[in-house]
């Protein structure tokens, strides 16, 4: 078992790769799940650089979203985590997210379905949270348990995303895939429409491609990268106007 | 009370930040007013380097246009600014940009609506300038501030946006929601449509995210990312073709 | 008069400009002509690394294409550049280029229209060169001078594009307003297309809107920047699949 | 000839360049065979960093995907090269990658074809292999080689795509030439759709620019480009949301 500093090392780390992947930013928070001590590490609040985040940083809280060593507060949405944390055994990890893609799926018309062999995973579907608000009360966390169920994931109308699982290695794959697919669907809805896979064909290809073993590759690749990442806020090209 | 000083210091820090978004360039202007001794504080035209601006290069003009300092000139269309600033007590902080994808909005047939939980400060609308021209005169400011009225934004056809704001960093949020909203609209524009939020969904969501509480956390984000940041003109990836 | 040398150097900074806004890359040239001696320089072939060329790499060549320091050779669809230089008095810069939007026009079905005030330059209408191949004869030339007439620029089918310029701050002007505007047609035509300019409206800006002055302050505020770019060829985020 | 340390190094630099292109990452592999020895010379698989790879690291297997050296094994999808190495005599050089458009014509419903001069060399067109699965095995080897025959590429249903070349700087100009195309196409379809090239149009193309000498150019140009990348994983423009 992960000793509390090597999960809060794996915690920061994870959140430095989303925010390298642009998915973390201003907003957005990542959670781990203690079952044994009932303790909660989750990276800080609004005001924080994700992309220099540091392993003593993780704010540890309780399942009440009270903060325990009295460094820092759990960021405002903390009900998300901990209504899923305290309810779900397979909900280790967590992540609310706002990524530039998956959460356009939180606001268009549009349903989700799987259309690589990466995002199979989501197979089952991934359901919407209708409300356009933030998720910072007891009640709210517990409606957004109701609308995920057993699901991998949730859109949140307006807003972003929830993606869970059991451990931080499978939460980093899955988000970034469910984020490639968004992509995906984006830029083929243009092209006249994904060929979509089949719940069936989802679940022959998760027999295939383990999770755990994608998820492992996953992260070594990206904690590496992340590893030698120079952590410029970046620009692109320079526009004429403006 | 913010001292001249420190809000030329903000005023810098503004305009790079909107810079390193690829929101400023070659050409756009932001400007801060105080009301007590009625002088403009404004960033320089169109040949600086906005990524580069410090507060010793912000110039100071009163509300005629007329450069006080002696230390260089308004930018050509200082009539936006002063309009603005003279009629409204709201208009402390405005920016005139034509940032990639707010512009777009001013240019294509399709109507602004609100489709996220940040862009419900733009509820109430935000209206067409229609004139395909440069605001270099009084009259055309004085059509504008007609345009625009109580709102918080305006478009201006094939050209860019005018945003007002009560200070420096709500400007800073709400500039950024909104091209965060017009990205998020092309984008699910190409996917079957967004579910916008009504005129009572971005009331509700206003009463409970305080646009002075949110701004303050944005400009913390974005300043402490500028800080870091190395300037660079960044490139893409190589095209082939070229 | 500007002598030679400062035109090289002029033409070298130019070419890295468009390097930088990933506009000139493996193919693609640029080049100035001289009147009273029929000189032409440009930039070299497509082995050259366009990001870092300097003033000693340009070449030389007679209206015939032939190299006359014997440095170098003039790239291979020079008579692009000779026809125009040798016909159209008003043809001193050209580029010839494979931008990533621009290019689309000489793609698609789509005819091109101004849609913001800086395209207003080509207001009286871009031609077609409808032939999908490499101007490397005489005779292409002379066919892609008569498709041209007396217009800016031209799209070249499959291929690129062309513009021509009274001088090289022009040229560079209003291949970015192109380019500009090329890009933003394509994200408005996903939003429902756009209201474009007439070409009444065009003439009333380029009244309004001087070329010359506002070419001037295109090519400080990008020369500054190319001076303090780091050349980086950037990579943009890493997908997870790739 | 070229002896198997000087493959290896070229072997290595398309890899770089495919990463520094955002074509290779995560997953993908390009290998290189010398029928003399029937040796396969292949890059590492999922867990490698692409960026840096070196010509130490290249794998090196028999046809039947076992490795000759000790050092390293084949990745999982080996037996899509082997496939194609043992059966076809101009398929010397082998790439399967998930570039981020070429993947498109993967998964969306719409047929590929040329529309720019480069991608004429696909004119006779690229088949799709329609099953949602990795390559793991020498019956899917084969049946992709039935797919493929005597194409120059092949697209794999949610998954990617496999261009085959008589070596590895043809290989480069093709791949960044279908790269390239796929752009397009989901650029102009949202314009109204391309102005295709047709079979002939294409075979007339082929015959003026020789494959041969635009890919040396190729080779040439990314090659110094990425000899001095500075090899970040780079980001983009900060989203306000995340």
């Amino acid at each position: 078992m992960a000793s509390e500093n090597e999960l809060k090392e794996q915690l920061a780390t994870c959140a430095r790769i989303f925010a390298m992947q642009g998915m973390l930013g201003l907003h957005g928070h990542v959670s781990v799940y203690q079952p044994e001590t009932k303790r909660v590490l989750i990276t800080p609040g609004s005001g924080s650089d994700k992309a220099k985040l540091q392993a003593d940083q993780m704010v540890v809280s309780d399942l009440a979203g009270k903060a325990i060593d009295g460094k820092g507060r759990p960021p405002l949405e903390w009900p998300i985590h901990m209504a899923l944390h305290a309810a779900r055994p397979d909900a280790i990890a967590i992540a609310h997210l706002h990524p530039p893609y998956s959460t356009l799926f939180a606001i268009s018309k549009r349903e989700y379905q799987p259309i690589t062999v990466h995002s199979s995973i989501f197979g089952e579907g991934v359901p919407l949270y209708t409300e356009p608000h933030l998720i910072e009360t007891v009640e709210r966390g517990a409606k957004l348990l109701e609308v995920i169920g057993n699901k991998r994931a949730a859109f949140m109308r307006a807003h972003g995303i929830t993606v869970v699982a059991e451990n931080l290695m499978e939460l980093l794959h899955a988000t970034l895939a469910l984020e490639n697919d968004a992509l995906k669907t984006l830029q083929t809805d243009a092209m006249g429409g994904a060929k979509t896979l089949s719940v069936e064909e989802c679940r022959a290809i998760n027999k295939e491609i383990k999770l755990d073993n994608i998820a492992q590759r996953t992260w070594t690749y990206y904690s590496t990268l992340e590893a030698r990442w120079d952590h410029q806020p970046g620009t692109g090209r320079v526009e004429l106007f403006p």
